[in-house]
């Protein structure tokens, strides 16, 4: 039923031209030969792959068939370019607890692998404000910030007091109890009082990189092309 | 089948010997009628009367049993005293917007009632951290301190990062959409980061007042005699 | 207690110098009086004042203090400018169904009132998939695009397949049953399968204007000075 | 106490002739003993049997009893006919993502054991319009269409407005966060605006082809016996 | 902005072609005047015109402009017709209790309007079963039934123990307290456990009208011409 | 501190004289050991001991302690008597599904342990409801009936319109999505529409069985001592 | 449609013999004339009639039908009787504070109607414990006991630890905030420690009644004839 | 990026100063590695160093660095000091059941290793009033009292009913159904009716322990430095 002989999976080949970023593989519910085969399907026709939340079996799988992957285990993404991104502008990631570091490395890795320069600053929850204060210069000079906290979620609206840029607010599932798996987090962000802040999936680092990376391209391709966008 | 002729309602007439503090009128679902004769109930047999939640029909009610009550409209609050009470300590009552007033208020004016020396700070929330932390001194010195706010509840975490002494994290109803009445507020205070904060019940400014006067009166009583306490 | 003379409010006008906007009057829980003063105060040391979710009453009331203040009825904004902001770059706000205006008026009015150039398209949800089809130009060619929906809240990632610009989903409360006052729009919105949307609080249309905003002055300011976000 | 000589259940056997199908037994709960003994009573009177939500230690068990018994391990189904359905009508099966699968799968055996006709499409996801828009035309000859979709759970609304025929909305825990499980999906489909949508149980692939098996043979009798239905 | 000289909404004049029914108006959050606008411009191009949860004052509105629109107070429905639709097949709607009964009217008037033969059975919840099974006939030789039902929600999974045919259930805010304004209903009646039953959105009489109506159209078709469908 | 000589626990040994019945040991959370150690010490002053939630290998522990002690591995209750108690009465346990039997041999294991006679039906759920109207006369005749159900949770409020016996709505965790571990259930047994019923905990066969004994054994010493009851 | 010549609703003439009570009127979502219609039948039949939740305006509405028939205003119930029945048994309610009395009041005045003689004990919280101390009489004579509160919901489980009769806890919306209009009493009921409590719906007193006078019933039935139940 | 070498942690070496304890590290999320490293680098610029829900491997890792580190199997916590802190005042430390262990143990022994003195008292729930009556002396005599309770949460009103002292509400996930992991407990005592108490989260005994530490030390400061305090 589908043109790339994959019966379970109708690839979208033509995103990359409508989005930007060719489809990239989820891999929660995808058995590892799955995600190889699919992996090895966007590589043929596509300049890069992605499989997020993936284990190290699926990128053994991955790697089966596209020996040049790389993995991040802390990420847990698998990577494939057919030639690296060149990058450009510049995201800030930030996170609140080292807890919440598997996310931030997800949108960190993400960014990285879409072609965009990324600053990390970590564990700068706001038990201590002077940490994030201390880091106000590169909140004000990237041309966005992804802000990653479990919790109390605090630290996105913190820092949209502190600067002009967009934030992208982060909740993970950090925490216990009324915690809810991330969902006190993800209120409070939608709650935050300061203007500037959306909000994405709880734990959901890649898709805070992919409306982050969007926003910042958008920003060097005006540089690059001042006339469309002013 | 109560012994103070009220048959809607048995009165706790011991309750100030025992909690230090007498029973307090909730006024809605009780009519102007009911209100003023538990008041004046109350009043006959204890040295101050508090009724909360209390609309000006409740009040004229009262007052018309009791002529020194006096009202306050923003907090909603009847209070009767045969003397005022000495006046101990120091609690300090902090909000974070404009539209939290008369949950700080309902606090503000309960501590005052229960004898307690009370300091406000209004309109600080942590769109604009410079003006929470131009109050440091104020929280360090307090016996304790109620922090009032509601969309992203932040503020409490914040003050408690900033001083050594217990915070009463009391969440309102300000908001709109995923703030669920407040229950977004509720969450990120129950999860805040740092530590020192407790909880009470949304826009419960009273039940703030509760807690807050008895940490206070602890540690006025340890002031006064100290070989108990320490 | 407040440096500006209203016992009520801490003004933080220092915001615009920081955030790039001053502070914002959240009308409701204030009274029509108070409206008015901290709109006078804000007018007295800014060059504009905008109040969100303001009544024709709030407005008469500040309309007595500020004569140049303006009211958009459908969007419930007062706004006054000492001088208009010259307006950059392009925001399309995009709705899903006629209820669904006022939302989108909030963002827009905002937007225009933040100095953004506004396009408008309303009633494109997906029960027909060609009217929002037929705006996929205006989609591919705004800075950033703020989708407004209710109900199934699908527009947003319908839009987020179509282009590689951001997208701030404002999910909306219209609807009933089971879409909880806009719950079913906000979650639908967070687990949107296309990467680019991030999402604001039910009913936000201020707030997704504020990041839309951000977003669109840092693609014209690199427009302007490209050296420094490229 | 039950007619059958089992104790822990009583089973319904003239439900064939009630409501046109026997009583399908759910595994989860029930030991791999009960099923096998339960499976055998039913196809002891019945001409099918069927289990649902089936390891493959519960398809041993009964394979011992029933040794024509087939498993479906994707779909987790166990099903034994004394003799094939005849198959009549059409119903399409389409889901929006590879982890979709088992669902789908759930869906489709059963609707196949259950005499129907079934065309699959898989991988259709509305972040890529043009995949769903490929199948207009099996959409609009179906006789009904089971649309199986997690995360944002737009694919039943975009399947609505682009066909007459009933569409079952079939919402899976695919995702994450605040995907809560599948609630999100769920939520979506009972608020999908265009019309001609109706929602089973989150990961209910069975329930689907229940009600959608009873509209294709609805129609199919219709087709045969044209006096009584039209 | 849109081509019907509308600022406010983009009708969809193709939808009676592609989904075999025109656009409704949901009146809620619009106008009465934006109501009369959109229905006369509906009736310009469509055969039929239908306004749900409609009030008195919009049905006036309406009137202005189609004298010949009619309202069903119960219902809350304004109809218009150039000529009455011929009535096919047959639908149940089948209610629990007298208070379910404006969303019985809702799912019965507007069934009729889209030419469905359509038999109804008021007050037969679960609380006498005799009732409900007094009408065994007509549930077994109707093409589909709408099953309406608050508190516990439990007549459609009754019904479909009973029947052969598809069953629409249909929840109610009927109820207080732990019904949460349907929820427990909806709840109950997706976890039917009787196969065949599906489920639409809280009080939405409309929306059951609509997947019924598919259903009776295609079975109605079928016997019309039995040679594509069986 | 207690005087027991246990540290981590202060038993109420005048329980039974109170309330009729000795403290229950709740498993879960507890180690073997301390299970063992509580059911030793309630054992030595009481004439029965009931451990509920009770794996194996507590209930090898109690029996090292206490060899006369039994266990039942489906209702998983540890109970030893120092001689049994009399019977009385008539308590009906009715079950929808075979998957719910553990829940209903909790209640019946528990009941007969506490001195009541029981009878037990089980797999009568209403997708049948032939298979619960057999059963009309012991409905009819017991005291009290415990109904035990997941997934619609419709049983209980069947029986309740069949009988003039106080219900127990039991609700079960069986089922899956939307019933959200037995929320669904619960919440259909709160609304039920006919009269009768009262609702324990999700899984809580053991909640049940205390107030079915209650009412059975209140009705049982009215039999025995008419006088007082009447 | 309906034998008693009513078309919104089919009466259940029988259910006084199948239940021991005749069908009582739920008046939200009834027009007055409907209720009185409703009224006026039921009397025609049986030899009692009682609709709840009833306004003033049903009560004149019923009273020009049933010139004897009675309003009670706090518990919102309109009854009327061809004669009285005979009062039979004890049941105690109970209530925490004054605002819980309309539920309570609904609860006594129901059970008085059902032919139950009733004690009633109001504002006995567990804020002061002796005040529910004081009456451990009354709660270990009669037969079962009705315990009425919002807020923390504590009552019940405090009474049963006091007595051996069954408890039907009564959940109110009496609260605020994080009460989620009894959201919290009914969990905390649920999840009463003490055996011997069952739950009925938030601020369901009229359920509570239904089900004391049939345990209440039963027992005075045994004492009557104490050769079937003993 | 952090000042002490640890690219996943910044260090908030100044907390001792600014709070009156120095940074806890919350084990979960974080590796072994990790945990011991951070403890190490604490250990060097700190007094004291404390790890919450750590694991025995967690446990093994930090002794491996800290040879004097001690761990509370039950408490879960890692601890050490350069030398004990002197302990100061009077904390009682409640719990309802056995189950509740560990979560008071949490409490207990952070209160010891901040330098408080803490009175245990254990398994005093409710169900036996007299076993918290037992205490009245301690509940009054001690500074503050955590009262830890999971099911029904009703120990801390109970508490605070009976002494004039603050009570910091302990909510534990002990319970099962509609305990809903411990938010019906929670959601009891934020409802509580005496005041009094305030809330932390669930299983939150660390977070417990930290506040009443600070009403402890504010008391035992009071007592020692009475001029400043009273």
């Amino acid at each position: 039923m589908a043109d790339n002989g994959l019966s379970y999976a109708t690839l979208d080949h033509e995103r990359m031209t409508r989005t930007g970023f060719p489809e990239v593989i989820f891999c929660p519910g995808k058995t590892d030969g799955q995600i190889a085969s699919i992996a090895a399907s966007i590589a043929n026709r596509s300049p890069l792959m992605l499989a997020t939340r993936a284990s190290e079996g699926a990128f053994r799988a991955v790697q089966a068939q596209l020996p040049d992957a790389t993995y991040d285990a802390t990420a847990r993404i698998i990577a494939w370019h057919r030639e690296a991104l060149p990058k450009v502008g510049s995201v800030a990631v930030v996170s609140a607890g080292t807890s919440d570091g598997p996310v931030a490395a997800e949108a960190s890795v993400a960014l990285a692998c879409m072609g965009n320069h990324v600053s990390e600053v970590h564990d700068v929850g706001i038990a201590g404000l002077h940490r994030v204060l201390a880091h106000c210069e590169l909140l004000r000079t990237a041309n966005v910030i992804v802000a990653v906290a479990g919790m109390d979620g605090a630290l996105p609206a913190v820092i949209a007091g502190l600067t002009t840029k967009p934030v992208i607010a982060t909740p993970t599932s950090v925490g216990y109890g009324a915690s809810f798996d991330g969902l006190a987090a993800l209120l409070a962000m939608l709650n935050a009082c300061p203007g500037g802040v959306a909000v994405v999936n709880i734990d959901n680092g890649f898709g805070a990189a992919c409306i982050a990376s969007r926003i910042n391209h958008a920003v060097a391709a005006a540089a690059e092309a001042p006339l469309n966008a002013g």
